[in-house]
């Protein structure tokens, strides 16, 4: 009979050999989203839906069913913090959810995903919700269906939402976000009563993109990305993604008239990037190799993009390279380029959103798809009710779908569950770059200087090498000593609002 | 029991199945070649071994082969060239080399293949051999191995250019490459005693990266490539992959002194995709959908290079393009260009070389690695015998190994057996080419005009369509009503002699 240690470095190893196929289908969906001529999306879904059902048969084999069971009728001595009791506790959470899923639904919800998201891209081009709607009519019936199998759960929503932040409920989003909604309106409200005229305004002009290319390629570099373990490419909507240990690739777009979008940008996804690369290498492919909630991976993107990327003391040192590449610029001072990239104003676009309005286009598709999913909404009402949610939160009407309810890619690739994820990692980054100058003293000299590795450091040793081993409330309890508060991120929005407008 | 045409069914059925992983693996292979940061060799390595490894299984697994065994005894009626009969004979030899293949030896030679290209890479940059021949040395042990496995074969070499050329053998090929020595040799003899001092010197000049690349493209869509079905990409080693049905992808390098080398490795590379996008997708996955040998493929895309892209009515209608975009080519006559595009002169690169010595090239390559793979030679020997070679056949001593042994991708990647591949494709082209002619009558007046549909559609009707209906041998002989011969290529290269010579 085989030992405890046996059975799991058998498991180990299987897992490893799993993840060679899950990583597999992640270079497809890369190269899907930033490569594959005009015709050929009907095929990648068929291969796309082939490894999930290959993957998905593995993770509910005998073979890893059966090192499951072992392990737990003779468990590896340790603590339940240690290498083996997360690999095997997390792998456990993995194979009962895979359990739950029948293989056609598997296979099923990954080919409609890519033939869901083309059909988005042509949408979202065209402006045309209607030749989008039967495609996202089925993936929210295949999403009901996903929840149905997972559950039951108090919510079906919570099943989803388990997928991307574990052991998160709609029910605690929802009390977090309340406790954020009312002082951010009050201070969004506030902020619009000052008067600031063009305060935005530095940030459009003539802004040729090989020059974005290089300058952000430059901020991705001073931060830590490491371009031999990874690359960064364009596509219709920015990601970051991961292929391998040493493969991690983020994409943007560029628009030659405004800069925000592609520098902040690529600071999100480089920060992304920044968790993926920190993770340990030697355990790849196990639980303890891989990122523990899209919601602490969202608080790595925003801590750089914001938290960093927006802070006085980072264009202390990019300005005068800015003003190199740029010669417009030259005419700009530090102080108004600084209130430049930390204005606030209502967009109809949330991923061109300033920080604190950015959250307020999360509850409103948070809103929308609990309840396309609760089916209180159906799609073709919801283009209606996206329009009166951003009327209601943030006073606009969007003038075309484009610039509406098609926006996103999300719903179409079926990452319903995701969007509350980006503001509690907001709120996350708020909270641990808060710890992190109370540990690390004075980090704007260093910033001041272009060197972030202090920073980094930090990270890498509280949040990124530790894969798995905690779930995100957990972590965030154990490295600021404080559970999860909408508190930090909005002392922080106030300071930057005293800063930049004097409220 | 299950009827012929419910095991015809079921066959195709899981080939498609088997297809879908087989070109997933030719998607890693793209990015591989064209996007994978430095670091990340390894596990891409490990991802193809593993994809080959299920291949393989699913090869010589029960199921298919219990299919091929009920449709031997119960075949479905038909000629022998009717669709399920070459589904199921090209599946029965697809499924008889597999079985002879052991697992760990498709995996190694897999993974130690994109080891050993990333190798090669780094050694061609550096002009250093010796950092190479660690891992040609495995790799040459293991297409012995191969070879052993497959065999036993007149020579080991036989059992390894079936794997391009199915039926095709060392002293096959050694026959027809004798006869093409003697009179080719003579030919470029007489070239070398007429004075023709800087005729190609015209291919020399400014050509910046973005006007080569559109000029490319404008003529690759000229003569029929799809974009909206593939793409056009950069890599160290052109070369053309097929990813999907509706998805094949071309690469090449640009060198901004040199007009030929991106140009016509355009053209090449379009003639092997517009093969691809030329196979009937009803039938993509099957053998009836694939192309029938890499000798026949070679003849697509040097048809288009050379028979097509260096003809003087090419030119009529592409030469005031060119003039348009590279302004310093206005004071050159078509004439003279269309010398330059036919200059003849021994070159160290056979990617780089005229119609006529490239077939050199290949000679001194198939003699060399039928030595390596006989025991004859050995790796350490190679460089030694390869400057010994050029020499002798172009009287030439390269000046580095990158410009000599290590110029060529083919050996790292374990393409060991596809060198003659490329002279057998330049005789089939010649006989091709002439035989669309006594078909179609005046082509020059259609490529005057730009118009190279006619020839598309005869190469369409008479090759592309018919997939792997026909070996190599028998598509050219019921093509043309002839074996193959070395005079149509001779003559093609005499006539275009005279012309650009007078020789």
């Amino acid at each position: 009979m085989a030992t405890s240690e046996q059975n799991y470095d058998a498991l180990v190893l299987e897992l490893k050999e799993i993840s060679l196929l899950a990583y597999t289908a992640a270079v497809l969906g890369w190269d899907e989203q930033t490569q594959l001529p005009r015709n050929a999306a009907n095929y990648r879904g068929d291969q796309l839906s082939l490894l999930a059902k290959l993957v998905h048969e593995r993770l509910v084999a005998p073979k890893l069913g059966d090192l499951l069971s072992s392990l737990k009728a003779s468990p590896l001595p340790g603590a339940a913090d240690s290498d083996a009791a997360v690999n095997v506790r997390q792998t456990r959470r993995v194979v009962d959810r895979a359990r739950k899923m029948p293989s056609s639904l598997v296979q099923e919800l990954a080919r409609v995903a890519v033939v869901a998201q083309h059909a988005w891209v042509e949408a979202r081009k065209n402006s045309d919700f209607a030749a989008f709607a039967p495609m996202l009519e089925q993936m929210i019936g295949l999403k009901k269906q996903q929840a149905a199998c997972l559950g039951p759960t108090a919510h079906p929503y919570d099943a989803l939402i388990d997928e991307y932040e574990p052991g998160e409920t709609a029910a605690g989003v929802a009390e977090v976000f309340v406790s954020l909604r009312g002082p951010l309106v009050d201070l969004v409200g506030r902020i619009a009563q000052v008067s600031h005229k063009g305060k935005g305004a530095l940030l459009t002009g003539d802004f040729p993109r090989a020059g974005q290319e290089a300058f952000a390629r430059e901020a991705s570099v001073a931060i830590g990305f490491d371009f031999d373990r990874g690359r960064m490419d364009t596509s219709t909507h920015p990601f970051c993604t991961h292929l391998g240990p040493s493969d991690t690739r983020i994409s943007t777009r560029y628009d030659e008239r405004h800069f925000n979008d592609a520098f902040f940008g690529v600071l999100h996804e480089s920060g992304h990037g920044l968790y993926q690369q920190g993770l340990p290498v030697e355990h790849f492919g196990t639980p303890c190799g891989e990122y523990t909630s899209m919601g602490i991976h969202e608080s790595q993107s925003r801590l750089w993009e914001n938290f960093v990327g927006r802070r006085r003391s980072f264009w202390r040192h990019f300005f005068p390279k800015l003003q190199q590449r740029f010669p417009a610029t030259k005419a700009v001072s530090e102080d108004d380029w600084y209130r430049a990239v930390n204005h606030v104003a209502p967009g109809f676009i949330r991923v061109e959103a300033d920080e604190a309005t950015y959250n307020l286009h999360v509850l409103l598709r948070f809103e929308l798809e609990t309840a396309l999913i609760s089916g209180d909404l159906s799609v073709s009402d919801l283009p209606g009710a996206w329009n009166e949610k951003m009327k209601a939160y943030l006073g606009l009407t969007p003038p075309d779908a484009a610039r509406g309810v098609l926006q996103d890619i999300h719903w179409s690739s079926g990452g319903v569950g995701y969007f509350p994820t980006y503001t509690l990692g907001n709120l996350y980054a708020a909270q641990f770059f808060a710890k992190a100058q109370e540990d690390l003293g004075d980090l704007d000299s260093s910033f001041a200087r272009g060197d972030f590795k202090p920073l980094l450091d930090w990270l890498r040793a509280n949040i990124h090498s530790k894969g798995q081993r905690y779930g995100a409330r957990e972590l965030v309890r154990r490295v600021t000593g404080k559970p999860l508060s909408a508190a930090p991120l909005l002392a922080h929005l106030a300071l930057k609002a005293k800063e930049a407008y004097g409220v």
